[in-house]
């Protein structure tokens, strides 16, 4: 998608140098567009645990050049599957909710298992980050076509007023590589010429939705509005919204999803005032092996500065400043768990399913082993 | 209640000069404790609107002194009451939700109605200012006493674990003129001995939750823990809140609640997982020529840069920071109405009464003409 009118993707290959692998700094988004390098399984592994980048998607592509640099890495050593499994168990402790971290550092391993050329192995590796980060491209773009019914359906009941999307933080294309998920269906629909305005939710506490899906939002020209995470109760009540659409970090068989803190507010507001609520994934975020979402699902605990803190511009320069007395505590979950029964669809790359083991074997039926 | 050990109320006549009204600017709490002088209806009507002093029960006592001042303004007035008519309404525009304001404003006006001699007018409104302060604190005491009710049937069946209590926004004292009215219950629950926990949402976007509401428990010593408003909904998912107490701005006929933005969300999810939801209000908070709050109550809209810098202290000083882009739009509603149907009791001086006009009516038929 684009940055100042260019298209871009979130990470790349250095043209010049084959082992520099190079994202945007999303930490400092909307102020600062900066290019941050990734030379070092470290390097990714921090750039993953430090939210340089974040979204499951890019979360997992970034581990696969991760696992790509540590294949670099054992180079010389005497056990370099050793080294890779340590490299693996490094990059996967990074953020525990993400499970297409885990899968994307499984799928480089079992790539690079048997080869035993060193030189080989760096090549495979390679090759396989590229691959897996094509197929999410096009993950995008199918999960974006498949929304877009849903959006051209509500669309058609609206006379030419514009559709209403509310989402909670950032599953556009920041999140993916290209297209994003939540926010694929946005934008093929304004391709496909429907008016759409997005409701923006800041998404407290690192308010993504403020910093990355307002500014893509505006980066490609679609209209929307930036609202506190308090608001979209009131604008459901009132018929201001005509669809929700959001991102998830794991999926699970009864089609519990857990996605940021907050999700789950939305989806009761949504269920309260007949407003459909829909969920964007790319199957690499399905996990069947979990029966019971709320029950099961591991929830991050991030550091409670975040909370007690706000990040942004002031005197031109990004600071912090802190909202409450030094010495509150504070308590920071990073994720919440949406119960299926209040999820009216999960748009995947392979068409629209219901949220239940069902739904999700119709359309996976490999995932279920 | 108390700041720095000393016990305070938040607003006051100054000891030395009658036509001094002081109050705590509570724009700057937790950072820094100043008083700002309130010297004409004009400045009242500032520091009503502008968020010097906030809260329904202290916006109603704050306009009380500014209709006093308004009676020493109008002394030399040929046509005094149409001059105190014009400072009713200046006071009653300055925040259209709050319903107790213009009631407040009501009062002032009729007790000085008949009043001809300007003195005597002057001295009349004082007392009736007086008069307001002093049954606003009793009522908030009484509303803390119905409330601790509440509160030590749930720690009955807490076998000695802390009771923890979910607010949001700020209804404690500083609301008010002492004590509060969600707050109260939790400081009489204190005195009693009974181990409380407050989860206080941070209450986007001007944080009264983080501002005020951390700092007048912590001052009080009361346990707490600041979260983000989204995080509440996951607290309940896990059984880690047993209680939900709210402010409100209006409370109307059908028991629809108006208060801060969010409000709604909370009372969704406390009634998705069975956590009881109450609202503490004064019967000056009622108004029953509503029939439908979700229809019919006005909801104030505020600048929308409240929702896109978030005030708060950076390098000693008090700095707003911008977390969007700047040409961002953004949409500020104040407050939202939780239906009745997620109410499970009104707590008002009066005692505890089923959120419907049939329970309002039970304690307060007066309401109802």
């Amino acid at each position: 998608m684009l940055i100042n009118g260019k298209h871009q993707q979130t990470i790349w290959v250095n043209e010049q140098d084959e082992i520099l692998i190079q994202v945007f700094d999303q930490r400092h988004f909307p102020h600062k567009v900066e290019v941050f390098d990734i030379r070092t399984t470290k390097d990714a592994a921090f750039a993953i645990k430090e939210m340089v980048v974040r979204g499951a998607p890019l979360i997992g592509i970034t581990a696969a050049y991760g696992m790509y640099l540590a294949c670099i890495e054992a180079r010389g050593e005497k056990k370099p599957n050793l080294y890779l499994a340590e490299a693996a168990t490094e990059l996967n402790a990074t953020r525990p909710t993400a499970i297409n971290l885990a899968w994307a550092v499984h799928e480089l391993l079992s790539a690079v298992h048997k080869v035993k050329d060193p030189e080989e192995r760096i090549k495979v590796a390679l090759q396989k980050a590229n691959q897996l980060k094509e197929e999410d491209v096009a993950i995008s773009k199918n999960i974006g076509l498949h929304g877009l019914g849903v959006i051209k359906e509500i669309a058609a009941k609206k006379n030419g007023e514009p559709v209403n999307i509310l989402t909670h933080c950032n599953a556009g294309w920041l999140a993916t590589i290209d297209w994003g998920t939540a926010l694929s269906p946005i934008y093929h629909a304004q391709e496909a010429g429907i008016d759409v305005h997005v409701w923006v939710d800041e998404t407290r506490p690192r308010n993504q939705g403020a910093n990355l899906t307002a500014f893509e939002l505006n980066e490609q020209g679609v209209r929307h509005t930036l609202i506190n995470d308090n608001t979209g109760g009131h604008l459901m009540q009132h018929g201001m919204v005509d669809m929700v659409i959001v991102g998830t970090d794991r999926t699970v068989r009864n089609g519990d999803v857990a996605n940021k803190i907050g999700t789950y507010l939305k989806a009761l507001a949504a269920h309260d005032n007949n407003v459909p609520f829909y969920v964007g994934l790319p199957s690499s975020t399905l996990d069947c092996s979990i029966a019971d979402g709320v029950k099961d699902i591991p929830i991050e605990t991030r550091d409670g500065n975040e909370v007690k803190y706000m990040q942004g511009k002031v005197d031109g320069e990004i600071k912090s400043v802190l909202i409450c007395s030094e010495d509150t505590p504070a308590l920071n979950y990073g994720f919440d768990v949406t119960p299926a029964k209040y999820i009216t669809g999960l748009i995947t790359e392979r068409g629209i399913c219901e949220a239940s083991e069902e739904g999700i074997r119709s359309l996976f039926p490999e995932k279920f082993g």
